[in-house]
């Protein structure tokens, strides 16, 4: 039994009216313009960067940021429940309704990534229990949403931070970067089906 | 002007109470000896191993172990949740007051290494602020103490364990791995200052 034209074209029709439909139902903003206040974390065992942002409108306020200084002489364990007490400090002060970090970062060998992803697990461990979802977005991504290009400097990251948040002061750049990645996940509202976001 | 050897025995004599002091100040198990229940944790993403030893005397005994599960179809997050929130109840329950793990552990690459590190992050953090000193054995010293060889094979890890603390069944190997770095620190007792346990 063959298909005649005007079937096919019929049927296509159908497919094409059900992926409008698909569309129309995950509307393009689903999931940063859902969240109103962003905690972005960089963690690192002596100096995690904090950022809470804050969405007035369509304008991005810096509510909080800062650096966990753990310093060398503290045992690596009295550093992760220090970056744990911190950052439920701040979810409970500030109640951020999403948490967002960098993925995929550059840890240059084996003993360098069981550090960060202690850092990291003590952090994130917090955010998770608090109910926070968490994404991850790539460093690259981060530096092109904030600066324009995916290969900007610690300073240029800093600099355009205090700029579009209005930072009296350039911000050190742990916390600069723990901002820029909340900024870049709110940048990234309207753009979520290009370049999906990353739960983890 | 020269020494007699009346005077050299003197002095030999000196120097060798002097060290027998020592000795006495430094009584040969002074870490493990404190720590009458210990918590042993064998952190991973999915199946994180625990185990409570408790010393009665010179006899250890198993009080709780147990693996905490999160399942493949968890996210990241969830599970670090998870992890630090089992390691809170069992530190709350049992009252441990030390914390060991293994160390130096055999990540394959540089993303397991990261995801067993933000595991092992999660669970330490607890321990850590709940005010437990935590340390690291390296796992063929963990094998050697409760096997006889640093290169045994988690069987007989698992029955070693299953043996030397009269358990009615064979551990699951994520808890056997954990009582058993329990044990080797029990184990280390009186020859702590040949082979210097890591505190982290």
């Amino acid at each position: 039994m063959g298909i005649t034209s005007q079937q096919l074209a019929r049927i296509q029709e159908r497919l094409e009216g059900r992926a409008a439909r698909r569309r129309a139902v995950r509307p393009e903003t689903p999931v940063a313009a859902a969240h109103r206040i962003l905690l972005g974390i960089d963690p690192s065992l002596r100096g995690t960067g904090y950022g809470v942002v804050r969405l007035a409108g369509s304008e991005p306020a810096a509510v909080a940021h800062g650096t966990i200084l753990c310093p060398a002489a503290w045992a690596q364990s009295r550093c992760l429940a220090r970056i744990a007490e911190v950052v439920r400090e701040i979810i409970a002060r500030h109640r951020p309704t999403v948490c967002v970090v960098e993925g995929l970062f550059h840890a240059q060998n084996i003993k360098t990534a069981l550090i960060m992803g202690q850092a990291r697990g003590a952090a994130l461990a917090m955010a998770a229990q608090a109910g926070l979802p968490i994404y991850e977005l790539a460093p690259r991504r981060v530096k092109q949403a904030v600066v324009g290009h995916g290969a900007a400097g610690k300073d240029a990251v800093a600099r355009m931070i205090q700029r579009q948040l209005r930072l009296t002061e350039v911000p050190a750049s742990d916390a600069a970067d723990a901002l820029a990645v909340a900024l870049a996940f709110i940048q990234s509202q309207g753009r979520h089906q290009l370049t999906r976001l990353k739960e983890i």
